[in-house]
């Protein structure tokens, strides 16, 4: 290996000796205690495998120098493009950036650039810099700093000898993705990988089974490329699209025409793609219509005001709602009846219909959407079992309601899909 | 190494040598390109975690023989126990079982009971079995059944040469756990591990940096047991206590002191150890004087009452709220005062108040807890920046507020902390 240009093109199948390939090292002792999921690992094989960089290998290590010196000298001779997740963090058991550099020995040379921004992040922050958080400016000498836009610790982008890449970022997910994105997408890229990149897209449907819709499509199933391949989100399904292209637009141009035809055969069980949520197409929807919703939550309890709210620009058609987890607040706030209340019970029909037109009128919007149900683990009956939901819906036309069965797959899961289902009944409604 | 016997009480250490220690290897192509998330490495490693096995490294490869030779060559060197998943499914890139059989170069023999056992589940589910199935019926000469009670393909249990064992799994995690639960552990058991087990507890703190954490409790972090290792979360930072000992009860004998001096140097600022949340002590708090909370949330948009409702239980304390994400619910429902929304805006300490009181009077709750905010992306100014967020308290002896300038990490970021810090707030109010 004498160029220091990665060599994209190989095939990366070369069985015996070093390839062209990329390799991940994930460093943390929580991750070999099994106290958090390796998410980082599954980010990064993807944006490879988007990029079109052969991965051969994952390794996890822990915070221990000595072998995690075994990892990197195994690595070294396997893959051309080491990039590390973890260790990078101000305390003493963080050392990924000085095992490398002891790897090579290579000194360490401290950046007044990232000191000046680390003591500008804690200063604005009113926090007192720590002596540890001195090492997170430091890096092997010859290595360039690849920035964190979102935390303290910056990663570096390293060739310690030609042919040999080193990246390495820190455990955080939220400051991995940036870093990922801005700085060492387009470095790769310049490097010569991601020519002929994957480009995938995924389909979202609301009220169709993963299984059944499956077997609406299976047609599509059987296509060489694009791809399309079946899975599973929080109650919904959804189908991913692949193809591989040399740019968007011939991406664009093979994935249009099968987008159309399985919308074609699934009407208004698609409800969006990729970054699209209900709660996203219904601000669309609503947001055309000049409309406004409100909603009144018992067992989900805010979340689906979070959902809505999750949307950037919500507040257009958002007005607000009411918490109604006891029936004291649904009585007095919401004016849902007490003998429906008695009657009924909290979990029915009518309360939600009750909640709905309650909010709407509190509030003054045009919609009013409302959740009561029973999540779990306790309050369930025969009668009345966890996982039974209704949601309410008051609008210009009246008042509707849906009843739900879910299974019970916890409370987390019945909330979720609780304020799923309520959203896609008025994404159902105004289409 | 001469013993067949797995030596569970070596340190472990030895940095140079093999050591006695587990390796997980998940073989895959799926974990490569990130069609799934690792699961199984997490279980596997909270499993030997808790069995007091040392794990120093996972790996994870694909469908490929070679690489998979590669793979096991590194980990026979450096591990005792290599624990597998996937890769015994019946389909012709399932080949876990033949590549370590031809790694050692041991025959495959097929197992009568195995292929019997396969050949009554497809007449029962009225499933045509494929010359594929066939193949799960074989293991290397010597090698044990390791019976899967839920899936067609079993793993196996082999000792293919003295102080080195193979635990072989599909990839289905729910085929996995029984298999692990019911055959693996009995066996590691009677190998002589697990006689002492790690244990580990999570401290949880709000209001404090991990640095200065780290370095307020530096002292403990130098211990040797029990280990001390600082980590963070959402806006809070962390410490796990792990020990080894032989039962919980020498356990927790360890990690009491430890704690009560860490709790004693860190005053309020602890808040909780392991499943303990804000909004779970918040409630314990609650519920302990008898006392009741409301919200009023105008940038979370539901997530503090999410927050608070995700406890089991929560209903004993908490009764509902306002989501007050348009100043005309403000106004209209919390009667906050139209001259401070115009003088003040509506992201301001006096706003955050008169939510807070307004939530109280109108659900008649000891507690009305608010929170106006600036979660971006769009909405900063310099005056007001995003991340700017006012806290309000209203409660049994008047009213406070407190006041976060939160660097802008992103609006799921600010609107996720916001919610905890008035938690925090309305907790140590209680305390």
């Amino acid at each position: 290996m004498s160029s220091s240009r990665l060599a994209p093109h190989s095939s990366g199948n070369a069985p015996g000796g070093k390839t062209q390939s990329a390799e991940i090292i994930c460093v943390g002792t929580e991750l070999l205690l099994g106290e958090i999921l390796n998410s980082n690992a599954q980010f990064l094989a993807q944006e490879l495998a988007k990029l079109g960089i052969p991965h051969f290998f994952q390794t996890v290590v822990g915070d221990n120098p000595l072998r995690l010196k075994q990892a990197i000298a195994i690595a070294c001779h396997r893959s051309s493009l080491l990039i590390f997740t973890g260790g990078l963090g101000p305390t003493p058991d963080d050392l990924t950036t000085e095992t490398i550099a002891d790897f090579f020995e290579t000194p360490l040379v401290e950046h007044e650039d990232i000191w000046a921004a680390i003591e500008q992040r804690f200063t604005a922050r009113g926090l007192t810099l720590s002596a540890n958080n001195r090492k997170q400016a430091q890096l092997p000498q010859g290595a360039a700093v690849l920035p964190n836009p979102v935390g303290t610790a910056p990663g570096m982008i390293w060739q310690p000898r030609p042919g040999l890449t080193f990246l390495t970022f820190p455990g955080v997910p939220r400051e991995l993705y940036p870093m990922w994105e801005n700085t060492a997408i387009p470095f790769l890229k310049e490097q010569g990988w991601g020519k002929t990149q994957i480009y995938s897209r995924s389909l979202r449907f609301w009220g169709i089974s993963e299984s059944t819709l499956a077997e609406k499509v299976d047609a599509f199933l059987k296509l060489d490329s694009p791809t399309v391949a079946p899975y599973a989100g929080q109650g919904e399904a959804r189908l991913r699209l692949s193809v591989k292209a040399a740019s968007e637009a011939e991406a664009r141009e093979q994935l249009d025409p099968i987008q159309a035809q399985i919308q074609a055969l699934c009407g208004l069980d698609y409800y969006g793609t990729d970054q699209d949520s209900l709660a996203s197409v219904v601000g669309k929807l609503l947001q055309a219509r000049g409309e406004t919703v409100a909603v009144a939550e018992s067992c989900t309890g805010g979340g689906l005001g979070q959902k809505l709210t999750d949307v950037v620009g919500s507040s257009r058609y958002f007005w607000g709602g009411v918490i109604a987890y006891d029936n004291q607040v649904k009585r007095q706030v919401l004016q849902v009846e007490t003998e429906v209340l008695n009657t009924q019970g909290a979990v029915s029909a009518a309360v939600a219909e009750q909640m709905a037109i309650g909010v709407k009128n509190l509030l003054g919007t045009t919609w009013g959407l409302s959740i009561t149900g029973i999540a779990g683990p306790g309050g369930g009956s025969e009668e009345k079992p966890i996982g039974l939901v209704y949601v309410g819906l008051a609008g210009p036309h009246g008042l509707s309601h849906r009843e739900y069965k879910m299974s019970d797959r916890g409370r987390d899961w019945v909330r979720g899909v609780s304020a799923s289902a309520a959203l896609d009944l008025l994404r159902r409604s105004l289409l």
